[in-house]
C-alpha cells in the first residue's frame, strides 16, 4: 500500500487501476493520465490540485506545501526518491505543480530526483473566445460555442486543459460584443461557467459593447465622460461581481471595424477605457483594450494603430492593458511585429495571438504555431509585455479543435504565456508524448513535421512578405484577385499585394507609407533597404522588381515561384511522414490526420496555382523548368467560391 | 516566272501567293502548306496530285510520270537542282508523291537531291469509323460523327488528310452496326462521301449487322448457308455497286458482344465471312471479319479468340480478312501481342489498331501511340499481316481530334500503316514539325515528350501487366472495384487484376488460364515462368505475390508504387515542357493543349490514389517513403462517378 501525502491531510490508495481508454477520437486532449485511483470530491483550487493527483498519480506520496515568499502561481518540486513535494505560495501554483508532475509521469521522465522551480512569465494568460450568443464561433472551425449548453462534464476537461498548462483566464465572448452579453440572463450564464472554472483557478472575463448602456441600459448616449453612463457602468458591474466575486473585467473592441466606441462620442481610446477601469478598479478588475483599429481611407491600414495610439501613450489608467495583435494588419502566415510593442513606452500592453487558424487552413491544415509566436518574440522582449492572450480555437466537436494536431496550439499558446522561453520544439515533444507516444519512431519525424508546418503554409500560401491575399469573407483559399465593386480597398488583396508589371509588394518604405519609420531607427534603417530588409519580409516592405535578384541568385519572380513549389512538396513530404506513423497512431486519428493532410496537400497546389497563375498576369514571366507548373486553370479558379461563412470550417478546398 | 510541270501538261504559275493562316485551332491539322498558286479544278486522283502540287509546291517544276512496273501505290521521287519528277505505277502513287514531296517542303528539307523509292507495307490502309447513323461515335471524343451531315469543305480535308498518310479505304459506321446502314436512305449517303473521297483515292467500306436479312430484309432468318439469305446480300451488294462502283467492301463484327452472327443459327464464323466474300467476290469486295469475340462463362476471355478461330485456320475465302485487335483482351495500355497473329498460318490476317483514346484518356490525355504499335511489331513480323485498320478517332470537333496531339495518332497511324518500319521517333518529328515548327528548341523537349508519353499512361494508369480496372460504361478513370451485381464477370476490373492478400495478377500460366499455350513454345516458356516473364506484363501472365522480389530490388508492391509515382512525376513534367515551349506555339493552341496537359496531370494522381489506396487494402503494406503518397480519399473515389456515356468526352476526371 502507498501513501499520497497532501499537505496535511494523507490519503489511502487503494492501489493501481488503470483507466479504460475511450475512442481515440481527441476528446481527451493531451490529458491521458491514466486513473491510479477511486476519486473523492474535495473543493477549491487546491482540492483539485489534491484530487487530480489522487486520481492520476502513480507514485509515491506527494506533499502540497504552502510556501510564503513565492510568486504568484509559482511552484517548485523536489523529490528524493519516491517522496515529492511540491510547493507554492497560492493554491493555483500547487495546482500547476501538480499538472507539472502527471505530464512528467505521462511522458515517462523519471520524477526520483527533481528540482524544478517555475514562474510563469504572466500573472495573466488568458484565452479570448469569439463566441457569439447563438452559439456561432467567429472564425470557429471545431463547431459550435462551449458555452451555448455548457455541458458539465466538458467544462470540466476544458477547465483541466487549460489549468495544465497555466492557463487562468477566458473571455466568454467574441470581441464583436453583443448587447445582450451584459443581459441579466447573459451574466446568470457566465456565472454559471465561472463556477465550473473557479476550482482550476481560471477566471472568467467578458467581451463588452460600448454601446451598452444605449442598447441594454436604454440611456440615450454611451459617452464616456457622461454621469449617467457611468452610473450605468458601475450599477452592471455591481451586478456582475455579486454573481462572480472574481470577474476578471472586461475586454474591448471599440471604433475597429464598425464596432462602437468612445470616439462616436468625440472621446478618445483613454477616455472609453479609462472609465471602465476607473469602475472596475474597486472590484480589482482589468480592462484590456484592443489596438486593432484601421480605417478604409488610410493609405496603409499598417500604420493606424500606431497612429492612434501613440498619441495616448501614458494616459491609460494602471488596470488597463493595451491588447495587440502581433503583427500590424492581421495574423497573417507571417507579418513583422507591430510596431506599437516597441513606440510604447508608457502603456502596460498585452499580445493578442490567434490560435484559431482564420488565415493558416482554418481546421484542415497542420500548422503548429509556437514556431511563430516564438519568431515573435525574438523581436518583442517577453519582459516588455504584462500579459498574452490567444484567440481561442475551441468548439464543441468533440476533438476540440478541428483538428487533431489544433490541439497542440491550444497547448502551445498556453505553454508560452508561462514560458515564452520555450523552444518550439520542446512544446511540440511535450504535446506528442503526452498525445500520442513516446516512441522516438513517432517523435522524430513528427516534431519534425511540426516545426516545419508554419513556414510551409507561408510557403504555399504567401511567402516573402506578402500578405492578406485570402479569399474574401472567410480567408480559406487563395484570391488574389479579390475586388468587388464598391468594397472597402483596406478588405480586398491588391490593396496589399499591389502586383503590377513592375513588380509585387507594398512599399513602406520611407518613398512610400513610411510605416518602416515607426519602427526603431536602427530597424528602420535595415527595413528601409530593400538589400537588407530580411527576404521573409520583402514584399511587405517593398513593392520588389520582377527581376530583383534575390540573395541565392534567383530573380523575385523566379524565388517566388521556388517558395510557392517548396511549400506544395513540404505538404506532400508531411502525408510521408504521417503514413510513416501509423503503426504508433490508433486508427481512428490516424484516419482523421490523414484526411486532413490530403486536404492540406491539394490545398497547397491551389494556392501555389491560383497565386502564380494570377501574378504571372502581371509578371508575364515564364515559371522556372524546374519547378513543377501549375495543374489548374486560372480562369476556373477565379470561379470557385467556397460557400461558407465565417463561422465554419470549409469540408475542403478547391473543387470543379 | 516559274514552270511546274505536270505530266504532259505544262501550268503556268502566276507567282507566290502566301495563304492566310487561319486561327490556329487546330483545324488544319498536319497539313499546313501555304498556297503558292491560285488553284484550278482537275478531276480523278491524278488530277488532286496535280492540283495538289499547283496550289501548294514553292519549288521548281515537278514532273508527274507514268512508270510501269511499280507496285500499286508505290512511288519514287528524284530531283536534281529544281527538276523534280515523281514517278507510279497508279495515279495514287502518284497522289503519295505529291503529298511526300510536299511534307518534305512543309519540313524544311532540301528537295534538291532526291533519290526516294517508298512502297507501302500493305495494299490496305483502313480507317474504322465507329460512327452511328444519329451522330454518335462510339468511343469518340471529338464530337459527333462528321458523316451525319457531311460538310463538303471537311470532307475535303479529311480525305487530304488522310491521302497525305496513304490512307486509301475507310469503314464509315461502328462495327456494332445498326441494320439501317444497309438501308437505300444510307447507301446513297455513302455514295456521296464515296463520291468525295475517291479523287484522293479512298474507298469506302460499311460494317453490316449480320442479321440484315431479317431486320432489313423482312427474311425470316439470316444463316449463312439459306439461299434466299445469299441472294438477299447478293441483291444488297450489286444495289451498293450500282451507287459506288469502287466499294471496298465489309467489316464485320459477329457473334461479339451481343451481336448477330452465324453462330445464331448453328453456322461458324468461316461460314458466315465466306457466304459474303462470295457475294462480294465478283465486284472484287473484300470481307474484314473481326476476331474479338469473348463470351461470358469463359474463365479467361484472353483465350477465346484463339479458341473459336484457330479450329477455322485455312478454312476461309481467299477475300476475307481477318481482322485482330493487337491484343488479347481489349486496347489496354499495355498488352502482349494476340497470340492468333503466330498462330493462324493459313488465314489472311490484318491488325485493328485503336487510334482513339477508349483506355488511354480519352480526349484529354496526350498519349502518343506510335510507340505502343511498334511494340506490337517487335512481336509479330509486319509481312505476316496482310493489312493495318485502325479506329479513328475523329469527330466533328474544330480540331478533328478533341486534343490537338491526337492529331499524331490519326497521323502515326497512317504512316506505320505505310511503312511500319518507321520510328516512333521520326513520326514525331514529321508530326510536330508540320502541325508546329522546326524549331530544335520546340522539337527535342516535345519530341521527348510524345515518345515517353504512352509509358507514362500504363505507369499512372496499369503498370506491370495490370489491365482493364478502368470504370464501368466509359472507361476513362480508375476503378478497380467496380462490380456491381449481376454483371458479367469480364466486364468488371476484379475479373482481371484478382487482387487478394497474396498478390495481384491474372495466372495465364499453365497452372492457371493456360493462356501463355497459346504462344510459341519458346515465348511460352519465358511467360510462363515467373522469373523470365518481362516485368512490364508480369500481372497479366502471373498472379504476383506482394512480396515478389522484381528485378531493381524491390517488393513487386514497392514497385507497382513506384511505377504510379513515375507515372504522375512524368506527366508533371509534360506540363513543364509544355510551358517551356510556349514562345514557339500560337496563343491558342499552346492554351488549349496546356488545359489538356493540366487534366491528364490531376488524373494521374487519381489514377495512383484509387489504384494504391484500393490495391494496399490487400496487400495491407505501406506505401514506400521515398514516393508521394496518395491525396485522394478511397471511400470519397469510390463513390465518385463521371457523367457520361461512351459517345463523350469528359470535361476533366476526378472532383468531389
Amino acid at each position: 500500500m502507498k501513501k499520497l501525502l497532501i499537505s496535511t491531510l494523507v490519503l489511502l490508495l487503494t492501489g493501481w487501476s488503470s483507466a479504460t481508454a475511450g475512442n481515440e477520437d481527441g476528446s481527451r486532449l493531451w490529458l491521458r493520465f491514466e486513473a491510479a485511483n477511486a476519486t473523492k470530491a474535495i473543493s477549491g483550487v487546491k482540492g483539485t490540485a489534491m484530487s487530480e493527483l489522487q486520481t492520476y498519480w502513480k507514485g509515491g506520496p506527494v506533499v502540497l506545501k504552502h510556501q510564503k515568499g513565492m510568486a504568484q502561481d509559482a511552484y517548485t518540486i523536489q523529490s528524493q526518491g519516491s517522496k515529492i513535494t511540491i510547493s507554492a505560495a497560492n493554491n493555483a501554483g500547487l495546482l500547476y505543480g501538480a499538472y507539472h508532475l502527471l505530464r512528467l509521469q505521462q511522458m515517462g521522465e523519471d520524477t526520483s530526483a527533481l528540482n524544478i522551480s517555475e514562474q510563469p512569465a504572466y500573472d495573466l494568460r488568458i484565452l479570448n473566445h469569439w463566441d457569439n450568443p447563438n452559439g456561432t464561433v467567429e472564425r470557429g472551425f471545431a463547431g459550435k460555442s462551449i458555452f451555448l449548453n455548457p455541458d458539465p462534464e466538458r467544462m470540466k476537461i476544458y477547465a483541466r486543459a487549460n489549468a495544465s498548462i497555466g492557463i487562468n483566464g477566458t473571455v466568454l465572448n467574441n470581441v464583436n460584443a453583443k448587447p445582450e452579453a451584459l443581459t441579466t440572463e447573459s451574466l446568470q450564464k457566465a456565472k454559471g461557467i465561472a463556477d465550473q472554472l473557479r476550482p482550476y483557478g481560471i477566471r472568467v472575463y467578458l467581451s463588452i459593447n460600448f454601446a451598452s448602456p444605449i442598447k441594454v441600459g436604454g440611456l440615450k448616449t454611451a459617452d464616456p465622460l457622461d454621469a449617467d453612463v457611468v452610473a450605468w457602468w458601475k450599477d452592471k458591474v455591481n451586478e456582475i461581481y455579486k454573481l462572480i466575486p472574481d470577474f476578471g473585467g472586461f475586454l474591448v473592441k471599440a471604433n475597429s471595424e464598425g464596432e462602437p466606441g468612445p470616439q462616436d462620442f468625440g472621446r478618445t481610446h483613454a477616455d472609453g477605457a479609462n472609465m471602465l477601469a476607473g469602475v472596475l478598479k474597486p472590484h480589482k478588475g482589468i480592462v484590456m483594450w484592443r489596438a486593432f483599429v484601421y480605417n478604409p481611407q488610410s493609405s496603409d491600414r499598417a500604420n493606424q494603430a500606431y497612429e492612434e495610439f501613440m498619441p495616448l501613450d501614458g494616459q491609460f489608467a494602471d488596470n488597463v492593458i493595451i491588447q495587440i495583435k502581433n503583427g500590424p494588419i492581421d495574423f497573417q502566415p507571417r507579418e513583422p511585429y507591430s510596431p506599437l510593442f516597441t513606440a510604447l513606452k508608457k502603456t502596460p500592453m498585452m499580445v493578442e495571438f490567434q490560435i484559431t487558424q482564420e488565415y493558416l487552413g482554418a481546421a484542415n491544415h497542420l500548422v503548429f504555431l509556437a514556431t511563430m509566436w516564438r519568431e515573435f518574440f525574438a523581436s518583442v522582449k517577453p519582459e516588455s509585455l504584462k500579459a498574452m492572450a490567444g484567440v481561442a480555437n475551441i468548439g464543441d466537436d468533440v476533438n476540440w479543435c478541428g483538428h487533431h494536431f489544433a490541439q497542440s496550439n491550444w497547448y502551445a499558446f498556453g505553454r508560452l504565456a508561462w514560458n515564452p522561453s520555450l523552444t518550439s520544439e520542446q512544446i511540440a515533444d511535450e504535446w506528442l508524448r503526452q498525445t500520442f507516444t513516446s516512441d522516438e519512431q513517432f517523435l522524430k519525424p513528427m516534431t519534425q513535421v511540426m516545426l516545419e508546418s508554419r513556414e510551409a503554409a507561408v510557403n504555399y500560401m504567401m511567402p516573402l512578405g506578402i500578405h492578406h491575399i485570402f479569399a474574401g469573407g472567410h480567408h480559406y483559399g487563395p484570391e488574389p484577385w479579390y475586388n468587388p465593386p464598391r468594397i472597402r480597398p483596406d478588405w480586398t488583396p491588391p490593396y496589399y499585394h499591389k502586383a503590377d508589371s513592375i513588380g509585387l509588394g507594398f512599399d513602406r518604405t520611407t518613398n512610400g507609407s513610411a510605416n518602416v519609420n515607426q519602427y526603431p531607427d536602427e530597424l528602420c534603417a535595415k527595413l528601409n533597404d530593400i538589400n537588407t530588409c530580411p527576404e521573409n519580409l520583402i514584399a511587405w516592405f517593398h513593392h520588389v522588381p520582377w527581376d530583383f535578384r534575390m540573395k541565392c541568385g534567383r530573380t523575385f519572380w523566379e524565388e517566388l515561384c521556388h517558395k510557392y513549389d517548396t511549400g506544395v512538396k513540404q505538404t506532400r513530404q508531411f502525408l510521408v511522414a504521417w503514413d510513416g506513423v501509423q503503426p504508433y497512431v490508433d486508427c481512428q486519428r490516424f484516419s482523421e490526420v490523414q484526411r486532413k493532410l490530403r486536404i492540406q496537400t491539394r490545398d497547397a497546389e491551389w494556392w501555389r496555382d491560383a497565386c502564380l497563375l494570377y501574378f504571372q498576369t502581371f509578371s508575364k514571366r515564364p515559371i522556372p523548368q524546374d519547378v513543377e507548373h501549375p495543374v489548374h486553370n486560372l480562369d476556373e479558379m477565379q470561379k470557385f467560391r467556397i460557400p461558407i461563412t465565417m463561422y465554419e470550417n470549409p469540408v475542403q478546398g478547391y473543387t470543379k
